[in-house]
């Protein structure tokens, strides 16, 4: 593509950083703010930076927040005694958005995954294992993907904790709620029948 | 969705406030920026707020520029006498890329379209006026949509310009390269048809 501005090339290119948006998209995006009044484009800009140099981290779950503590670690309603281990900060929001959840969380930053370099202390699992001996932690709720990295993942944690009494759990796996199951992949189908529950009669 | 932030929640609003970008989309962005390092989200910050501010149009063509000129039009090279005449910064970018055409373009910034009180005064139509009288223009070549609006624009510009000693002309409606007759609309089968050309064996 030819541009006719320096500047827009520098805002396509970083608009095409991002991930899922290629060079058409970026420039429509671009053209879509050259148009549009000047705060729209100023908005943007300023959350961008303002966003990326304000956030921190919860110095106790690891979920992003505004302050020291994110507001579900200080909400003092919540229940501290039962942790969703999750992978991402995405993961939490897709968790509160069900609204099925009153305890905690702990965001380990990613699974172990060896052929990627990324092994047990390049993520947060040190903190895990302080906070379930500091802070009376029943249960742990593992809610990692089913991988052969996030098994060895809970294997791993599972081996730190063998000495505390915490009790792990899984989330449940199956098949989807209005997912038809001819559509269900075998080890998805094939764990929903292993792990079936008994039905009764409402 | 909940947001354990008021920064990510802001820029998820800011990336959502572009077109095709939903909020599951634009917090995938704000969350990508979160995880790479920090250069990456200035970088896009700072090239929006940057590339808003210092935007200019090209006096003469209104196409986007970084000086009072753009690059085509201070080009020694390009044919002055001939004029593609287009709605959109968009559409000059989409014909350089075919490096077919090497005159200049004026850019009316849309068409007529009295339903959503676009009339002639609010596009460039008085200095693209100004040009052909000023500077031995010999024709004007219409890239306008095929639309009843676009039709209305060529039509005003032609009553604009009917004592002045100036050719316009209209780019060529037919079945696009590699499309197949039968996914052809109407109208388009029906021009290509009224508009054919003389075939000459090669």
């Amino acid at each position: 593509m030819h541009f006719s501005s320096q500047l827009i090339e520098q805002a396509v290119d970083a608009f095409a950083a991002l991930p899922g948006i290629g060079r058409k998209t970026a420039l429509r995006l671009v053209l879509h703010l050259v148009n549009e009044d000047l705060p729209v484009a100023e908005n943007l800009g300023a959350a961008v930076l303002k966003m990326r140099r304000e956030i921190q981290f919860c110095q106790q779950c690891h979920n992003i927040s505004d302050q020291d503590l994110c507001h579900l670690c200080m909400d003092p309603r919540r229940d501290g005694t039962t942790i969703c281990v999750v992978e991402h900060i995405r993961d939490v929001m897709a968790i509160e958005d069900t609204g099925q959840f009153r305890g905690l969380y702990h965001v380990l930053g990613g699974i172990i995954n060896p052929l990627e370099g990324i092994g047990p202390d390049a993520l947060h699992i040190d903190s895990l294992v302080q906070r379930v001996q500091q802070n009376g932690v029943s249960e742990l709720i593992m809610a990692i993907s089913p991988t052969i990295e996030g098994e060895t993942t809970m294997f791993y944690i599972a081996r730190q904790l063998k000495d505390k009494a915490v009790k792990m759990s899984v989330i449940a796996r199956g098949v989807s709620f209005g997912g038809e199951l001819q559509y269900a992949d075998e080890m998805t189908l094939g764990r929903s029948i292993a792990g079936r529950t008994t039905y009764s009669a409402p």
